[in-house]
């Protein structure tokens, strides 16, 4: 399949030389530490054998996986063959810069190199550096090895070839890409999860709620339907006419709250310019009635696992 | 048991009926309309032989669970020897306040008459009511059979007794409590379900990203971890030192983003005051290791799940 260079052997690293390997790639690993990269090893023995208990990995192959990743004492010998450089550094545009300016220099043409930041546009270090077009961003959750998600994130000047390189190799991996148009600050996962701490934090500081009973709000409720359907799709099946109709019935109330930074937001032309027609291309309204029982069977089968999976009340 | 009443045979009431029969009550139902009431009784069967399909309840107890759920034709004999009354009438104050006023006349003293509204508090339409001291908002999330947290939501004038009573009760019935101190409009999990999709509604109509990858952020990221652990507790064990720590790295950065409304809402402060003590009583820093461990094998677990219980691309 080929080789991928991780630069970096701190716990995103690690998360994402199993991802991987998992896909059958080479992995080629480097730390300015050589330290920092024998204890990845042996952190990744213990991540491996974990899925494999979990089933997440068949545990026949885990030595097989384990035995794809490599650390090597060189960038240059990291970078030899690679046909993708995922970087893990600090987050420090600084240092970005240098290490980039490095791997750019070493790295064989038009191989992508993408970094693990969750905070710093591409664009911020990479502008002056000759290689910038392949350049990116692509950002994981942590912790990479468990949760699919991946926001791709092209700087103004990233090739398009850059981007969908990017894009089929995370697919190739098994991760769920969320591709952005353009930058903006915290992509789009941290901005959707500031906004709920926002919020949570005005309602915990008012003397509202508790924490403790916050948590309740979303982890035994708004959380489960998340974890297999995500919010604007909930809404669509949230009243009968879809989308359109929950935005009308709805919007105004939502308004009202006076949660929101941006005032300009307008649900109701957003709708009616792209999502109503997105939404009925996926789940056309005259299917809402199924798609709202294979919702509630979803959220039995999610219920029943919650159940037997049983919760351990120190940190639930 | 004992006897509850619940008014308004729709698919809130439905799912309170199913509720309360499962935790062993009688349940009363009332509607102005006898067919709605008879559609309900068919409807509940269903709801209970699925729950009995996926192992929620045993499925010798249906039967006897359906058995509990009679409707009845006046207001008077729905109300008879109820301890407790659950409201599921039209949303509009109007209606709310011309209800709340008879069940107020006809029920025994002291039981509490509670409204699933979800959108409007108990003040706006009890003030004159002469037992507004039992009024108050019970405001479960749809289905209300399926999700476990219910929000009680007190008007200024609701007995501190009234809100024990109908606590105690919601545990009785295994449902997990969100006990609001106040009223404020949109309660706590509409508020939160609304600064999400404030931003997300943001970032579709900038095109920054599309509806279908923006879903995927939380159903493939974000909601994966919310499904079992709360927001707050999540932040808790993403800093080696617990939420002060988290607050301390990352609050200058959500800020930055621009998202909430109230530039008042000082994190530092909040963590200070009270939520590092309450995290530190719940997790102490010291067990923030053991209990990532225990959060990455639910994590695990509920991959596991997920792909078990195969998804139907249809509504994914």
């Amino acid at each position: 399949m080929g080789k991928i260079a991780v630069i970096g052997c701190g716990l995103i690293g690690q998360g994402w030389a199993s991802v991987f390997a998992q896909a059958g790639y080479d992995v080629a690993m480097y730390d300015t530490s050589s330290q920092a990269a024998d204890r990845a090893i042996v952190s990744m023995q213990t991540r491996i054998s974990d899925m494999a208990e979990f089933d997440l990995i068949a545990a026949a192959d885990a030595p097989m996986i384990l035995n794809r990743i490599k650390i090597r004492p060189s960038i240059e010998q990291t970078l030899d063959g690679a046909v993708y450089i995922q970087e893990n550094g600090p987050e420090c545009v600084d240092t970005k810069k240098k290490i980039t300016e490095t791997l750019d220099a070493v790295a064989d043409e038009n191989v992508p190199i993408a970094s693990s930041t969750s905070g710093i546009s591409a664009s911020r270090y990479c502008e002056n550096i000759s290689g910038r077009h392949r350049c990116l961003v692509v950002h994981p959750i942590n912790p990479p090895h468990l949760i699919p998600a991946v926001e791709i994130v092209p700087t103004p000047w990233t090739a398009p070839e850059i981007v969908s390189a990017a894009k089929d190799l995370m697919i190739r991996c098994r991760r769920e890409t969320i591709v952005l148009k353009e930058e903006i600050d915290g992509f789009v996962v941290n901005r959707l999860q500031g906004a709920l701490l926002e919020e949570a934090f005005n309602l915990v500081g008012k003397g509202i709620v508790s924490a403790e009973d916050l948590d309740k709000a979303i982890c035994d409720g708004l959380g489960l339907r998340w974890s297999f359907m995500g919010p604007m799709q909930t809404i669509h099946l949230n009243a009968p006419g879809g989308i359109a109709q929950y935005v009308e019935r709805y919007a105004k109330m939502y308004r009202d709250f006076g949660i929101g930074a941006n005032d300009a937001t307008d649900w109701t032309s957003i709708v009616n310019d792209t999502l109503q027609d997105e939404f009925e291309n996926k789940t056309p309204v005259a299917e809402i009635p199924d798609a709202q029982l294979h919702r509630d069977r979803k959220l039995m089968a999610l219920l029943r696992h919650k159940a037997q999976d049983a919760p351990d009340p120190s940190i639930i």
